[in-house]
C-alpha cells in the first residue's frame, strides 16, 4: 500500500505549506474567522491570509498553535499584559480551510474560540482563510437541499452504521414524487469521517449553488465512514478493502436504493474520494465495475490505462489535486488515459495543497460532468 | 420575565446536584464514557455513577473539571507519576448526560477525550452516566428514521436559518408516498441550539424505539434555534417573543408544510420545549392558539387555568420536571388544570435535576400521548 503511505506523507509534509513573504507589512484588517463559535472574536484572519490567535490561560507557561508555515512548527503565542496569549502566523496561509489545535503546557487542546471539525481521527479546531473564489461555496438565498443523517443496518460493522445523504432542492417537495435521481458516493480522507464533506467541504452548498445556476443536474450525494479498518499512520501494509467495500456495495447502496428515489443502476452511480478515499475509490471501482460508471480521485492517485482494460463503458474518469501537490503526475496520467480512449478530465487547484480547498474546488469541477451521458 | 430567570437559576444551582454518599467504596469497574471521542479511554464512568478523568498536560500547574457534586466547585485533578492529571468525582453523579469543561492553568478548554455538545452558548464536553432505564434511548437494531438538516429562508434572522427535522422510519420509503404525518415542534433550552435534542437528547432514537414497539404514532419532529434574541444570563427584562415566534410560525412552519408530507392543520401540530424553550412554548401557544393543539412544558413552567380560558379545544397539556427541581409546582398546576377541565398529564422524572435525562424521559412519556384524538 505504498500509495496510501504517499498520501499520508503528502498530507503531513505539504498540508500547511505556504510560500511566505515574511517581509510584507501585515494589514490590520483582521476579522473573526467565519468558523468561530458564536460570539467569539478569535481566531481572526486578515485580507492577506494571516491568522491571529488569542487564548485565555493566565497561569500557563507556554501556548502554541499548530497552524503556521510549513516546517516551522506552528505559531508560538506570547503572553500579553492582560494575561491572554496572542500571536500571528509568520506569513499568509493558503486560502480555505485548515485544521489546527493548541498545545498548552504540553497538553493538546482545541481552541475554545473555534468550531471543531473531525480530522486526524479527532475533532480539531478549524479556521477559514477567505478565498478569492469563496462565492461558489457561500450560503446564498437560493433553494437549499437537505443533509440527512441516516442509520443503516451493517453486519460488517456489527451495528447501525451512519451515513449522510444530500438530497437536492426539490427532492422533498417534488410535485412529481416519482422523479428519481442519480447518486454520487463521496468519501473523506484519512482521519476524517462521514461529516467532513458537508461540514468542512460544504458539499451541500456547492451543489445548491451549482443547481441554482443551472450548471449541474441534481443528484444525491451519499457520504459514509471509510475507515472501516483501523488504519494507523504508517501501519498500512495489511490494509484490506474488503470490509469497507462490503459495507458500501452490499449494505449501504441497497439501503439507499430502497429508501431514496434513486436511479438504481450503474449508469447513474458515481464514486469519488479524496486522498485515502481516492485510494478506496480506485480499489472499489476496479473490483466492482458493474456498480459504478463515473470514477473520481481527488488528491487520491491515478488510474493507469492498464487498470481500465476491459472496462470499455466507464463514462468518466476525473483526476485532480492541488498545484502544491506535484500535479505533473495527474496531468501525465490524464494524457495517457486520453490516448487510450478513456473519457478523462483532470483539474489542478491553483495555489492549494493537500487540503479541503482543493477538494471543494474539485467537487465544483466534477459535479457538472457527472451523469451527462 | 421572572420565569426565565428562575429557569436559569435552577439550571445553575441544581444542575449537577446529587445526594452524595462519600463514604461508599468506589467500585473499580470504570469504563470509557459512551460519549468519548473514538479510541479515547478517558473520561470513564463506573457502575455507581462516579466519573474519573485523565488529562495530559505535563507542564500545567492546575487542572480542574467543572463536573462534580453541587456547590463544591467541581473535581480537582492531581498530577500522577506519568505526568498526566487524574481525579474522580467525590460521589456518584446523576444518571444521564452532563456538560462539563476543564480549567487548565486558568484557561477554559474542552476535554480532548470527550465529544462536544452545544450548551451554555458554546460547544462543551459531554459525559454519559449509565442510567437504569437507558434502554429507551439506546441504538437498537430497529428501523431508523432520519435526521435532516434543512436551510429555510428567514427574513427575521436575515439569512437561511437552520432546522433539524426527524422523519420517522418509513417516511422516505413509504410505498404510499401520499401518507402524511403530524408534527411536533420541539425547542431546546437556554444556551443550547437546534442540535441539542438529537445529539444529547437522542430524540430520534427515542422515537425509533417507541415506534418499533408500537407505542406511538409516527410523527415528524422539527427543531430550530430558539435564541433568536440575544438572551444573556440575568439580562432578560427586555425579552421579546416576537422574533422567534415570527420565525417559527410565519417562516418555518410554512416551509415544513410545503417541503414535507405533513398534515398541515392545528389538530396535528404540537409544540414542546425544555426550560427556556418551555417559556417560549407557553408564550407562542397562548399567542397562536390557532396554530397548535398540543402543548408541553418540560422543566419549563406551567399553565394556569386562566391562561387557557377560551381555549376549549386544547387537546393536551403536558407538564414535567425532574424530582430534584421542586416538582410540587408541576403537580399542583396539573391538579388545577384538571379541575378546570383541561386534558392534562404531568410527569416527574425520578432522581434527576434540570438536565437532559429529565427531558429524554419527558419526551418518552409525551410522544405516545400526542395526536391521539
Amino acid at each position: 500500500m505504498k500509495q496510501l503511505q504517499l498520501f499520508l506523507l503528502i498530507g503531513a509534509i505539504i498540508s500547511s505549506f505556504s510560500i511566505a513573504n515574511a517581509q510584507q507589512t501585515i494589514k490590520e484588517d483582521f476579522k473573526p474567522s467565519t468558523l468561530n463559535q458564536p460570539g467569539q472574536e478569535y481566531p481572526q484572519v486578515n485580507s492577506q491570509g494571516y491568522a491571529r490567535f488569542r487564548v485565555i490561560a493566565p497561569a500557563a507557561d507556554s501556548v502554541k498553535v499548530s497552524l503556521g508555515l510549513g516546517g516551522r512548527g506552528g505559531t508560538l503565542l506570547a503572553k500579553t499584559q492582560d494575561g491572554s496569549w496572542m500571536g500571528t502566523t509568520e506569513g499568509p496561509m493558503d486560502e480555505g480551510f485548515h485544521y489546527y489545535h493548541l498545545t498548552v503546557d504540553g497538553g493538546i487542546f482545541n481552541d475554545p474560540g473555534a468550531l471543531n471539525f473531525y480530522g486526524s481521527t479527532r475533532w480539531e479546531s478549524g479556521i477559514e482563510i477567505p478565498a478569492h473564489d469563496q462565492d461558489f461555496y457561500a450560503l446564498k438565498d437560493v433553494p437549499h437541499g437537505n443533509v440527512q443523517k441516516i442509520l443503516f443496518p451493517s453486519k460488517v460493522t456489527n451495528t447501525s452504521a451512519v451515513a449522510y445523504v444530500y438530497t437536492p432542492p426539490g427532492y422533498a417537495k417534488d410535485q412529481d414524487q416519482s422523479k428519481r435521481y442519480p447518486v454520487l458516493y463521496l468519501q473523506h480522507g484519512w482521519g476524517e469521517d462521514e461529516t467532513a464533506w458537508s461540514n468542512q467541504g460544504h458539499a451541500n452548498l456547492i451543489m445548491d449553488n451549482l443547481i441554482a445556476e443551472g450548471k449541474t443536474e441534481p443528484f444525491l450525494i451519499v457520504m459514509t465512514y471509510g475507515m472501516t479498518n483501523e488504519i494507523k499512520f504508517g501501519g498500512l501494509k495489511d490494509f484490506d478493502i474488503t470490509p469497507f467495500q462490503t459495507k458500501l456495495v452490499d449494505e449501504l447502496i441497497p439501503y439507499v436504493d430502497s429508501h431514496f428515489r434513486t436511479i438504481a443502476d450503474r449508469e447513474h452511480r458515481a464514486m469519488a474520494g479524496l486522498s485515502m478515499g481516492g485510494m478506496e475509490t480506485k480499489m472499489v471501482t476496479l473490483n466492482k465495475p458493474e456498480t459504478f460508471s463515473h470514477y473520481a480521485l481527488l488528491s487520491g492517485g491515478i488510474y493507469a490505462p492498464n487498470d481500465l482494460k476491459g472496462q470499455s463503458d466507464v463514462k468518466l474518469v476525473f483526476l485532480s489535486c492541488g498545484s502544491k501537490e506535484g500535479p505533473e503526475r495527474i496531468k501525465s496520467a490524464a494524457d495517457a488515459l486520453e490516448k487510450s480512449g478513456v473519457n478523462v478530465v483532470s483539474y489542478i487547484s491553483e495555489g492549494t495543497a493537500h487540503e479541503f480547498q482543493t477538494w471543494r474546488r474539485s467537487l465544483h469541477e466534477l459535479a457538472p460532468l457527472l451523469f451527462k451521458n
